[in-house]
């Protein structure tokens, strides 16, 4: 039976353009620090794909930092912040509860900095509470970082909102657009924001590459030291392949047509055709702004170990929230903090379609969904109580 | 005229056999942290790649910690160890003056966190001064950071001699292996170092991968936090390519023979065959521990800066120093610590030969050495005073 790729979210197949890219620096070497001919000739290509970059952030060439992930964009934006900002009356940092674990594991180095880490509550759909970030919000904040589209249940924040009041107090606002980074026409400066982490492998570019934007005049020490490359602000031999890579990525994306919302609208539609009573959406895209390509689902009693095992057999590579955690049985923190109980935040599942897919990937996704929780379902009343 | 390319201490062209290894890698792209099969199969690459790495150092497969570059690797051994070890009696961290920028700007990072840190002198070969690091040494110091070979002049230093000054007062000991990692047939056991930093393309692997050897048992904490991937020890999504590839420069090293020794020593018969006045051995290799491919001279009163450009232009690639300070005319900081005056600093000229080299190649830079020092030299009296 042919694979079923559904966990885009987790990290997307390399684009065939990129590979091209890629493919001249996997003989041409030089140093891009160097001054002789090969070392400017790797400097240039880099200069390229941040050209790239910033365009597609419609920012200035100067403003982008490469880093070699998403989350060390995210380290480097919270922690070289708090770093760099050490004002007394401001000792507070703000980070979402249901944010990344890239976010939301900077709390002991915050704290180790002298500041006081407070979460921000999300609803039981996984969007923010902004009466509750309102009420937390003062102006002894000097960052608030937030998450553009929470990568388990695909759901977008109400960033606008959430600058305007983090920006009416004076705070720093940092947004990691690891997921929504090249899928449609937004900027930094649409959102105000002073930081944006992003990421070249959940879009088609190879991993190993990401970049945060850093607004010009933005107060940032570096997390890494060494050789001061990226102006001092990142330092180590560059990823040259991997930062070319990630240029063209970015450059592919503004001209891909995306039918990645049409498989999930039909993934969607036949799971519910299907009416398992067991079946509850954590946020529901027809009423709620979540990723077009996303969809995250429950059956209830139904543990997402089980399922995605079985899935896995049966060809459809999906995930229980973010892959970062896989391995572990442990509950969901974005579900926890949703609300939901252990046992139901061990029930979440996350499928992320992607550019190649279409209406009949989406059906037949469902179909074998469908077929995993009737054999999990049927299984389960047997051991049902120690589970 | 062909471009001869002498400068391998800032990177080397990738293998053959990395390119194959890597090749399958731009196409298969599943997530390492996803339990199905295509993240099972990412997982099965990455772990093949640890394997390879923990052969060549002889260690256990869960001493390895994949990094983003040996900078990062650098980073963490000293900064992690820094923030893991917090015990009032070990205050203080001693680095080598003439060590890599990556374990030196650390400094202002220790020093928040509550350290002092001293560095150890160096003498006028850039060797340390075990004297003076006898003398510095007490039961006050947590760890200390060693650089194999430096980076600059290929000087390798006495490690044994220095780790067991260290390891008598009971500190951690750090080696940075950058430049020497895969160059010959050594250990970290051997030399009782708990923590090693390496690095991928110096030794024909991709750029934007490096590792770091962590002895099991060593307390260290993770300076990039997130997902929890490498054991806790450094988040963000793995760079499969990058890890795979240096698995494979890791494997291939140990059975390539390497003519580059017979390339200096042909460079170095040929400069001196010339008699100019001028020239400079900083650290002889006849009489000095010093990298197989290695020379660093200085053609007194001549600023490696010009000569650096016009021997680019004759078709060598060298450099002055460290390839991640150029761009700038700074005098290089190891040949400050080593009691070179500024001037002096400035003229620098590291020569770095690879495997693919041989005699006739280094007889051919050196022809185009002294060619450019004889038109450098011939314009110098012009304008001498105010250079």
């Amino acid at each position: 039976m042919n694979r079923c790729y559904a966990d885009y979210a987790a990290t997307a197949p390399m684009l065939d353009s990129v590979r091209e890219a890629i493919a001249p620096w996997l003989f041409d070497y030089g140093n891009p620090s160097s001054l002789h001919e090969e070392g400017r000739r790797a400097r240039h290509a880099i200069d390229q794909a941040r050209d790239a970059v910033a365009e597609a952030m419609d920012c200035a060439f100067g403003e982008i930092v490469f880093t070699s992930s998403g989350t060390e964009a995210v380290n480097l934006a919270i922690l070289g912040s708090a770093i760099a900002n050490q004002d007394p009356r401001r000792r507070r940092v703000v980070i979402g509860a249901a944010d990344h674990h890239a976010a939301l594991r900077t709390l002991p180095c915050l704290e180790m900095l002298g500041y006081l880490v407070d979460l921000t509550p999300v609803l039981p759909t996984t969007q923010t509470d902004l009466a509750a970030f309102e009420a937390l919000m003062s102006d002894d904040v000097l960052l608030v970082s937030l998450l553009h589209a929470n990568n388990e249940t695909g759901v977008i924040q109400p960033v606008p909102e959430l600058v305007t009041i983090a920006r009416r107090l004076g705070a720093l606002v940092h947004l990691d657009a690891v997921q929504t980074f090249g899928r449609w026409a937004w900027t930094p400066s649409q959102f105000d924001a002073d930081l944006v982490s992003v990421s070249s492998h959940k879009i088609g570019g190879p991993k190993g590459i990401g970049a945060l934007f850093v607004r010009a005049g933005t107060k940032i020490k570096p997390i890494m030291v060494g050789g001061g490359q990226e102006r001092e602000l990142r330092s180590g031999t560059e990823n040259v392949a991997g930062i070319v890579g990630f240029g063209r990525a970015v450059a592919a994306r503004s001209d891909r047509s995306d039918p990645r919302r049409s498989a999930r609208d039909a993934f969607l539609a036949t799971l519910e055709a299907a009416k398992d009573p067991r079946l509850r959406l954590t946020a529901d895209p027809r009423t709620l702004p979540v990723l077009d390509g996303h969809l995250h689902v429950r059956f209830e009693g139904l543990s997402a170990e089980s399922l995605l095992i079985l899935l896995d057999r049966l060809g459809v590579a999906a995930s229980s929230g973010a892959a970062c955690s896989a391995g572990s049985v442990e509950p969901s923190h974005v579900l926890l903090a949703a609300g939901f109980s252990p046992s139901a935040a061990r029930e979440g599942l996350r499928f992320s379609f992607g550019p190649d897919h279409d209406e009949a990937f989406g059906v037949e996704v469902a179909r074998r969904v469908l077929q995993a929780v009737e054999r999990v379902g049927a299984a389960k009343p047997a051991r049902a109580a120690g589970s």
